[in-house]
């Protein structure tokens, strides 16, 4: 199977507990990471959790609350220390690029490899677009400009089916044809017919992560039947009024959109250092969406059709 | 006893390991603390410590490579969040102060309490001066600008016997020359003789922070006889070219200068993160001077005469 996962690194709200961390989550599609935001001690679960930070390709940051990116200076330092080349890819409100080049040229130390640092617009939108994936910004309800982020797999050639070209030899240009789906005539006289040369492809799966917002059930349109939906519980439903004040969601909001939006799953996060015991928030969730699960720190959740 | 003490909360370098984190430590005086570094993850250790963010009023930075101060934006968000009143006073080489603004202008969110900096002179000096205590800044031998602190407890006044007060009154202002080490002739005759009437004060203590610099001989004479030194001991001395390159200090050079400079006490910190196991890094700095130790990430040490 096509690796689709995602760790979390952190599923605090803005104070960090003892034993829990500001937002921080890689999502490892084809072994390529996603750092998706990046708050204080990203770079230490990073390695507790044993994932690779070569592989780390691209950071999008939702918003310029430091504990989605006080992360950051950390980890680019240690990239930087061991001897990264690559280009770091950074998606984020613009104001961070300044922030960056203050933090380095001032007295962080000399970056030597590219940040490629590309703003996301004000209105959202396509961010991101692959051979196998794209990555669609959503603005969300938040008291400085914030992003929900939805990835989208693409759809793959049919495969060819390998018992069958053990069997007989096949030019390769044909090959490519059977991929796309269609039948082939070869000079020699054979007929492919596709359905019976080829496999369906895996379907194409989605992920979906959403934080800092009062819950805005508009989006679920936007990312229906996503296959995970990561959005942020900070509250209990009796701490409602604390959720309104400060743009934040509660887990029975977060349990319903997941309802609306026909998620498969739903991991909840972003939690208020308020509640020692998580386990009410999930049961919250729970009462409109059974599929609810706390994001726990450390844990890799694949992300399945 | 007066507290006087010191937490470690990071003995990792640059690098942090995956149960090391980078420097920063807090000297509690008085019950009052100084923040001495605040690496990446600070805010967190204090919190596993036990310590109270509110009785921080001084932060000292020693320099800025990111290790040293890139957890202090967290912190300042943290004591926002708790709703800090007084202003945090902050030490450190000038370019913070354009760095912080930057940060908390841009994206980190408000700070409404004053952040009071002050710049540390280029050529170090006598930074701070209370009733009970004074710090001196040292010039060390870094690629940037960096500083090692100098805590000395000033002298007290002398202790009233307790004893002679129950037996006989005496008033106020008698009581404040003897203090002073004077003796007093009363108006109604009696003459009160210092040795008699008062005890020694304890004795003023010291504590000095050295890191990260290539080991300077000529500041032993400086701290002679310091009560507890910390000193960064990167490296060890097999790996002295490595020290030399990046302007660190091998365990072995850590203990030479304790002995020479006397101090009661050698704590060693700043670990690379080749070295799994600390104890050789003990070892190799007790060849030199025997009450070496390793600096324990949240262990507490009593500074004594």
């Amino acid at each position: 199977m096509i690796p689709f996962e995602v760790t979390i690194l952190g599923n605090s709200s803005a104070i960090p507990t003892s034993d829990r961390h500001p937002t921080s989550q890689v999502l490892n599609h084809r072994n390529s990471y996603f750092l998706i935001d990046c708050g204080e001690c990203a770079q230490q679960q990073i390695r507790k959790s044993h994932l690779k930070f070569s592989r780390i390709k691209w950071v999008l940051i939702s918003h310029l609350h430091g504990d989605h990116f006080f992360g950051l200076f950390g980890l680019i330092s240690t990239f930087q220390l061991l001897g990264r080349k690559e280009s770091l890819i950074i998606y984020a409100p613009p104001a961070l690029e300044h922030i960056l080049k203050t933090v380095f040229s001032a007295g962080g130390g000399n970056i030597d490899f590219e940040i490629d640092f590309r703003s996301i617009p004000e209105e959202g939108g396509e961010i991101f677009d692959s051979d196998f994936i794209k990555i669609k910004a959503m603005p969300l309800n938040h008291s400085t400009p914030c992003y929900g982020f939805h990835f989208q797999e693409k759809n793959l050639p049919r495969k060819i089916d390998k018992s069958k070209i053990e069997m007989e030899e096949v030019p390769i240009h044909a090959l490519h044809k059977l991929k796309d789906g269609e039948d082939v005539q070869l000079e020699d006289g054979r007929f492919l017919k596709n359905s019976e040369w080829t496999l369906d492809p895996p379907k194409p799966r989605s992920y979906t992560f959403i934080t800092d917002t009062r819950c805005i059930s508009d989006l679920a349109d936007e990312i229906k039947g996503t296959d995970m939906l990561y959005h942020e519980a900070t509250f209990l439903h009796e701490d409602k009024k604390r959720a309104i004040a400060t743009l934040h969601t509660t887990a029975k909001e977060a349990g319903a959109f997941a309802k609306k939006a026909e998620a498969k799953m739903l991991l909840i996060g972003h939690f208020s250092a308020r509640y020692d015991d998580l386990k009410p928030l999930k049961k919250e969730a729970q009462t409109e969406f059974e599929e609810s699960f706390i994001a726990k720190e450390g844990k890799c959740y694949k992300i399945k059709h």
